[in-house]
């Protein structure tokens, strides 16, 4: 059966999911919804997710929607190559690392959000507040992965896992919004070696085509 | 060895991690961080977490952080009673729901957050904003428990769970706020059927004492 996932070119969220199904070989058919152009409200994308968000993945007769409920259903159904390492404490700090982005960076920076700072206060504020939090953000994440856990070249040992899979999306928003993380080390170097890795470069949004759309978002 | 939960009352992070720990029987001792007052950033709150929020839960000689990280580890850790109902499938909709709070809802309401919005728009706006974002936020839930897994009284399935650990502190929170969410009828069910399980009333923030602070947050 085939896997479908319904996602947008710049969404960290569906970016994260590209970045999992590379990671785990798992072939797939994208379909482009546009946020910008609001196809995310349209009937036909409702039916899929109530909620009207990007990602949704089609896979085993289901329809999951969630990102990092997603990556760990691939985990669960299809173990190998591993997201997460072994052992419950390595395993929570893998996951307090990837909620580090998507529970304090991510979710004040999406399009939504931005419109309604940008509609109280200005484009200005929009701006300043969206890099004040992805800067403040990442300086975090920097310290979180002040740990044993860290060797280095990916968030948590050895290998790309699930902490990688969200904060290299949120690096890519974090450039494309001219925040400089080049001070944190850590972080520094995972966004360096990731850009090395087949799975990562293959899940770029820039690697979207042919459903890549030309929009300013 | 102790658990010790470092927490503030009506931070809904904490919360979570209280129900969780009654849901499985799991005895603690509780250390108040109090978020008004900027304990978070204190040196030796940091020193436990270099994000500088709450909850940590010191359990097992590690130092466990962001919310559903930490419930994951409980579950990995301490299988029984469950928090994730058997089966991928069904575990893939317990944690869409729990992160459609996580992830959608809780990160704009947060103490820090509001008080950008206040800064940029005053103090009405930040009334507004918030309103509207849980408001938003539960019409979602609600759709989303238009699902298989939801059986009328929790959730998912018929034992109380990861998605009503993080639900029903958005809804005491909504509460807080005046949010009505009456029309709401799966997550209202969900409401009243939690406020009978002695989980849910003894982590609740009212039932914080001593360590209660009155706090107007």
């Amino acid at each position: 059966m085939t896997v479908v996932l319904h996602d947008y070119w710049r969404s960290s969220a569906s970016y994260r999911v590209r970045i999992a199904l590379a990671l785990k070989g798992i072939a797939y058919e994208r379909v482009a919804v546009d946020l910008v152009a609001g196809e995310q409200r349209r009937a036909d994308h409702l039916a899929l997710n109530p909620q009207g968000l990007v990602p949704v993945l089609e896979i085993d007769g289901l329809r999951l929607t969630q990102s990092l409920a997603i990556l760990e259903y691939l985990e669960e159904t299809r173990p190998q190559p591993a997201l997460l390492p072994e052992g419950a404490a390595a395993r929570a700090h893998a996951r307090a690392l990837a909620l580090a982005v998507a529970c304090e960076i991510h979710p004040l920076s999406n399009l939504g959000v931005l419109a309604r700072v940008e509609a109280l206060a200005g484009s200005e504020a929009r701006t300043a507040w969206n890099r004040e939090n992805i800067a403040r953000g990442l300086e975090a994440v920097e310290r979180l992965l002040d740990h044993p856990g860290f060797a280095g070249r990916f968030c948590h040992g050895d290998r790309p896992g699930m902490a990688d899979c969200v904060l290299i999306p949120q690096i890519y928003n974090a450039s494309r919004w001219g925040v400089e993380f080049q001070d944190l080390a850590r972080v520094s170097a995972v966004a360096t070696n990731c850009v090395t890795v087949t799975a990562f470069v293959a899940a770029h949004p820039d690697n979207c085509v042919p459903h890549r759309r030309q929009s300013d978002w």
